[in-house]
């Protein structure tokens, strides 16, 4: 099976067009659910008892939530906006609330996992966790500005204890200080990441492993209404498909960087949750299809 | 054969590390000398008689120059200033001289020419010497901000002129007023482009026809030293493999905007025209078959 750690969240998500007050979010929220629509996908995370009984229907109906917590408090809530290109967010408010003296445990039977994803939490409670897994055959974290600026050592740490990195290209410079995503990725692979995915949103992502680039572009899309999770769907949806295939051959890697980014664009075409939500199997492979027919030339 | 219009230049180019003091460049040097690996290639154009001999010898190793004239005055001149990440460049000085009354005519054997580019020149002049030629069977522009901004219309009567449009993604952008890159090309196809083609740097291009999209990625490089003239080289090896094939099908115009990637990637490897001066057809179609395994998955 697939565990995914990190965090549960009440968002309000301000886009040019609609704004979505208090609806179901996070970024182990988004990477769980996108992972589920390829293999059963078990979810640690704390939400507080604000969270909605509706939300937790949701999650309920496509993960496993042997790991999912309830707490005294309030549920870790976020606001943002975006611009009216929606390329980029300005954060208005992040309240950890639960969030912040969370001890996570694993479930015994989840410790059996062979796939872990580290969804961009802490990194100094990502590193505790991960040690709590006897056999884990591939294992894969994420990171955001946040603990790049307070928590660098940690972050590096932290890629020396999993196999793949995946990571947005400006989070990528900011980590790695360098401005060429070559380099970028060579230095992630000198902390101990043996696979770095840097994504590059509509532009596609970048693979690297050993001397191995992999790039692919994005699947084009005209409409797009909410970038939030794409990046949490894309690396959902690459290990949920590896856990999949019970694979980690450099072929099926690429291939699960495929299915990255076809999640990647679902999750934008609708907002918040919307996306992933209600996505049929025939869906997914019909897209990778037309990604395969889109490119080949 | 192929004939390329636009402008011959003496560039100040000042990178990082390096600052390249009255250089041979302008848009047509370079699309017309990345043609020429395909196919003969013809430029018309104008300098100054400060033209240094040796530029000259430059071009008439690689282009035919019936079209190519020597005038009182001044050449083009260019000065720009890169950043630290190579990825914004700044204008200090631009000096038009010749080229601000330069009056072109086609010499009578480039009249049957039947591909045609029109390097970002002024979109008057294009469109009065894309009517010189007779036989065209595929004819392309590339424009500028400098034309966006201070003669729209004519851009987009240009754009109606010729089949294909290659234009930079922020240029795509300022054009048609759209945020989405799907939306801009739908744009220029209203106005009569039957291809588009978006360049977007090291993120690769994006080509439209009809209902068709053709996302590629870029060809990853870790060394960048000097991005001037990349768009220019993808768009001459564009039209110049094109031209070499005589053929304009669907499946030649993908193939040629891997051509365009590969050239692209070769500009940027070394400082000015050094890239793709030198460069042996076997250093491109290795580069092709790289990029061919790169992307495979």
């Amino acid at each position: 099976m697939l565990t995914v750690f990190g965090s549960t969240a009440i968002d309000t998500i301000r886009t040019p067009k609609k704004v979505l007050k208090n609806v179901l979010g996070g970024a182990a929220t988004f990477a769980a659910i996108s992972a589920s629509n390829f293999v059963r996908t078990g979810l640690i995370a704390v939400v507080g008892k604000d969270f909605p009984k509706e939300y937790q229907k949701i999650l309920s109906d496509h993960l496993d939530l042997k790991g999912f917590n309830i707490r005294k408090g309030k549920t870790f809530r976020y606001d943002g906006k975006f611009d009216n290109t929606l390329s980029t967010r300005e954060t208005l408010k992040t309240e950890l609330n639960v969030l912040a003296d969370f001890e996570p445990t694993v479930p015994e039977e989840y410790k059996k996992s062979q796939f872990v994803y580290l969804a961009n939490n802490d990194p100094d409670q990502n590193i505790k966790v991960i040690k709590e897994f006897d056999k884990i055959k591939f294992s894969m974290c994420d990171t955001i500005n946040f603990w790049i600026t307070t928590k660098r050592e940690s972050v590096i740490k932290m890629i020396k204890a999993v196999d793949a990195v995946v990571i947005n290209d400006e989070e990528a410079k900011l980590l790695t200080k360098e401005f060429n995503l070559i380099k970028c990725s060579k230095k992630m692979m000198e902390w101990g990441a043996k696979y770095v995915i840097i994504k590059k949103g509509e532009h596609g992502s970048l693979m690297f492993f050993d001397d191995v680039i992999f790039p692919s572009a994005g699947f084009s899309l005209e409409d797009v209404v909410d970038p939030t999770g794409a990046g949490d769907s894309f690396a959902g949806a690459m290990i949920g498909y590896l856990a999949s295939k019970k694979s980690t051959t450099l072929s099926e890697i690429k291939r699960a960087v495929v299915y990255g980014n076809v999640l990647g664009s679902f999750a934008v075409e609708k907002y918040g949750l919307d996306g992933l939500i209600g996505l049929k199997k025939s869906d997914i492979s019909k897209r990778v299809k037309l990604y395969e027919k889109m490119i080949r030339f």
